[in-house]
């Protein structure tokens, strides 16, 4: 185990430029006295976990801490040689939960007006799917002495891969014995994913399986903790974690059912009846505040605690995700958030991998799309190609900016890390095509971002096709808050404005929204999502518009991306050669490299 | 007028191992004396001309000489402002002509068994097409003080580029309305080409092209020049430059029919009687040492000129080309040339733009096949993406060389300066596939040397399809000589052995084979090519040979290389989308820039 360190950032509040709520949105908040009222919302991410006090008035963050896990590298828990793996130790939870919000709280205590009896509840979000197993009374087992080291006992962190073997195998059971299971996640179990990661540790860790009275995503995990619950059986499981990542669906009552799983392992089958029968949206609180963490804290015991839920989606509601807004959450990858109502919301979307009822917000279908290399495809070109670093980013944006679209001559695929939505095939890779002994490095540059916009677009515009209404579009996330070039490129490829969520904290104000939902209008807080997001939520005032003259290049450099999408995506029949050769070079690939390592040193030189 | 910068090389001779002649080639030699007798080879390259002194019985070089063209950038005078000019001062040839001999008759001097009685011929290779204007006593018009700051006056370079409106409109006016014309050369008239580049002069600088009594390819100068011929009308045109550049053909009775020439312009018809009406194979002298220049070099009076040749060709010749042979000079760009014999050779391979009788060897027809960018391309990697140098380039190698066939998973396509052969299309660009966020720039760097190395398959196995025997693959040139892993990985995807050929300056050896067989055997020369070659070329004796396992990947990688050619080459109707893709991103180009342009500075900005 990495040795411990401790690190503690606070923040004041600095106010920042927003919008006035609309006409229409103050028309649907309620009258509301002029106590000021407050929620905490504490965001778990990959390196930090990061607690916010909201204003319930108007949104504003009255005090922020940062808490870095001190476990591993920045928080993530390493194996020498083993790449696929990334574990977090569940102390990090409990020492972040603890310092975060504390020193979030400490920091209000500065503002006028506040005060620590008008917090009127709490809300959690988490990176996901992010398992733990659990012992009888819902206790990491990684916090007892005999498993402490091992790091099986520990959370599977989302990215943690190891279980690719497990994943491809429950795809294709289910493919053969189940179907139905693989329709809404677009035909393809990950091996990010709970089943998976479970699946994985029996087979790796018998041990730790056995051990484990259960096993619960981070997202359920800490607002049980927070309320005190002493047994799995009793924590409120969501249905964002649950629909998106354990193949849960009121469709088949529930999670998989108990023979399919038999098929993959009668443990896992048995550990069903230890898991959870129903998972729920966020119209109903988690729990409420235990005596215990309210003495710590100084908070009122019994307030609300919101329903966990995931980073993406609590960030879509910081930036005030309802029907018709689309939200995308942009950095080294893209998600893409939207909601529908549940009544006309679509069922099956071809491509769109992650339809959930009630996911994002109650009541509504909870539509997430993705796109699974953004900022991470600027960074391969700047790093690994370029050997730059964050200056470069910055002086190929600025030789970006003065090239025209369509000046460069070239086009690319967005697939060097696959495509998420709308082909969901993460074997694909990328594509150049235009290249002449000029093409310098920033037209490759703008030409990757120009690719990650034509991929953006591609997911509107299926989402549009289905009947999801899509007015507007809110982005947030590092790439959204601060590169001006990409965003600009997005308005003019989208050929719709682009607008900035006004905080830049949306998934811990989020879940502070979603406590103060979870609190009601009574107790200070709001009765509907839309209610307390119309007050909480903003936009910065200067959105990207496009400039008509070059969406209409755009246009036509789309109409050719999309060409080179259908055809290397196997979509068109009539590139049926195109359509696999991506596949084709891979399974040459690996044929290679097997043959290779099989041959070893006899095979070494040029 | 740059200032004039004068630098005169010497080298002395080095021996270098060769092969010992094969037992057939023995056969074929004539019975010889023992007198030794060496001829002198002349090599005009783009920014020096070489010359050496060669031993006529092994084919060493005795003395060598290399003088720098004192005018402009490196020899190539440049307008500001104007990327596409590139000339020369003929003052420059006539100065390194005189240099160059003398040095490399210098450093002969000093080699046991010579004298300069014992040369019997001198031959001269220079770039091509490189036409100059001349008055009627055949000297070039920039040596007149009244032109001598008139670039139009001036030798234009083979890669001065003025000329594509003229080379299009020749295209165009041909296609329409002699068909004919356009059929040896693949379609599409170059704006590198004498007609073009003549055209131009008269559309740019009339008084230029009033001024000149003719127009004179350098590779037909300089012989004129040694023989002190004082009329253009007098001057041996060689078929070499007039067959592949001049539409010069047997087939139509010599140049372009008049009044092909009287559509484009009047005056271009005219000058066709002041240009020439045959055109010869090496079969014959271009002349006789005159007085003056043997009294200059202390040479005999009326030892054979050779006829002149493009480098390219006498490259091939100091290379071995013969039937069965082909000869890639691999560089900056690579040239193919292989010969077939007249009476079986054939007329037409399609895609192969170059087939001319007697162009490289005569009794033969000469086939010259390209790629447009080799070395250029790696160039392009590492300097204007990488930012690197040489010795990148060195690391990329090594990296690279620890790569297997298929093990990056990339394969790209070799066009980004266009194809040259088999789709002969300029405005073909270059495509890289399979990237993902591991890609490494060694990668990438191995995957375009692939590509190259495909293209040359394409090259080989058309010429094969289409009856021209190649049982020996010989290469020169700067890439060939010095870098391993591209030779290797060319004899692994060719799956045939690369042999490297002995000398490293074979344009130079092959101007002076060509002098040894214009000498002929009664003179201390040979009677053929084919004689003078077996004696006076070699190879290297450790060729790259195929590694069968290596071969066989590339079998596999080659066949895809072949589908994304024929998709993008636009040459399987199957793929018609992605077949014009390239072309269409060209015009979307070309109209961006053009708009831009015109409203300048109302739409700057991101």
């Amino acid at each position: 185990m990495a040795a411990l360190r401790s690190t503690l950032k606070t923040f004041y509040w600095v106010p920042f430029v927003r919008d006035l709520p609309s006409k229409r949105t103050y028309v649907n908040v309620h009258v509301r006295d002029m106590n000021r009222t407050f929620a905490i919302g504490v965001d778990f991410g990959t390196n930090s976990v990061r607690a916010v006090v909201a204003d319930c008035l108007g949104g504003h963050l009255v005090g922020t801490s940062v808490f870095d896990y001190p476990s591993g590298d920045q928080g993530i828990v390493l194996e020498p040689g083993n790449p696929h793996l990334a574990r977090q130790n569940p102390a990090d939870y409990l020492d972040g939960l603890r310092a975060s919000v504390a020193g979030a709280l400490a920091a209000a205590d500065e503002t006028a007006g506040f005060s620590r009896d008008r917090i009127v509840g709490i809300g959690v979000d988490t990176t996901g799917s992010t398992p733990l197993p659990v012992d009888e009374h819902n206790r990491p087992l990684a916090l007892q002495p005999r498993w402490r080291d091992h790091l099986a006992a520990h959370a599977w962190l989302w990215k943690d891969h190891t279980s690719a073997g497990e994943a491809a195998a429950i795809t294709a059971t289910a493919a053969t014995h189940a179907p139905f299971l693989l329709q809404p996640i677009g035909g393809t179990y990950s091996s990010e994913w709970f089943w998976a990661k479970i699946w994985r540790c029996l087979n790796v860790a018998p041990d730790v399986f056995d051990a484990a009275a259960s096993w619960v995503e981070l997202a359920d995990f800490v607002p049980a903790v927070l309320g005190g619950v002493d047994s799995p059986r009793d924590i409120l499981r969501c249905v964002c974690a649950a629909g998106h990542k354990a193949m849960y669906s009121d469709a088949w009552g529930g999670l998989p059912p108990h023979d399919f799983l038999a098929r993959l392992h009668p443990k896992l089958a048995a550990l069903r009846a230890r898991l959870y029968d129903r998972a729920y949206p966020a119209d109903r609180p988690a729990g409420r505040l235990s005596p215990e963490w309210a003495g710590a804290f100084s908070l009122r015991v019994g307030i609300p605690i919101a329903m966990g839920g995931f980073d993406a989606h609590y960030g879509a509601v910081g930036a005030g995700v309802k029907p018709g807004t689309l939200v995308k959450i942009i950095g080294t990858s893209t998600c893409d958030c939207a909601v529908a109502p549940a009544a006309v919301g679509p069922r099956d979307i071809p491509g769109i991998c992650g339809i959930v009822n009630g996911s994002i917000v109650p009541g509504m279908f909870g539509i997430e799309a993705g796109q699974s290399a953004v900022g991470d495809l600027l960074r391969w070109w700047v790093d690994t190609v370029c050997h730059g670093d964050d200056a470069l980013h910055a002086r190929l944006s600025d030789e970006a900016a003065r090239v025209w679209p369509g000046e460069s001559g070239l086009l690319a695929l967005d697939w060097n890390n696959g495509n998420r939505t709308i082909l969901v095939d993460p074997r694909l890779t990328g594509l150049l095509v235009g290249q002449t002994l000029h093409t310098s490095r920033s037209d490759a540059y703008r030409a990757l971002i120009e690719a990650t916009a034509f991929g953006a677009r591609a997911i509107v515009e299926r989402l549009q096709e289905y009947g999801v209404a899509i007015d507007r579009i809110a982005c947030c996330g590092g790439i959204a808050e601060k590169n001006t070039l990409f965003m600009q490129i997005y308005a003019d490829v989208l050929g719709h404005p682009m607008q900035i969520a006004g905080s830049p904290q949306t998934p811990a104000l989020g879940a502070a929204i979603s406590a103060a939902v979870a609190a009601g209008a009574a107790a200070g807080g709001y009765d509907t999502f839309e209610d307390a997001q119309a007050r909480m939520t903003s936009v910065l005032p200067n959105a990207f518009v496009p400039d008509p003259t070059r969406h209409a290049i755009y246009d036509e450099l789309y109409g050719m991306y999309r060409e080179l999408h259908d055809a290397f995506g196997g979509r068109v029949s009539a590139f049926g050669g195109c359509g696999t050769l991506m596949k084709r070079l891979l399974a040459l690939r690996d044929r290679v490299v097997a043959d290779r390592s099989t041959r070893g040193a006899e095979l070494a030189g040029a």
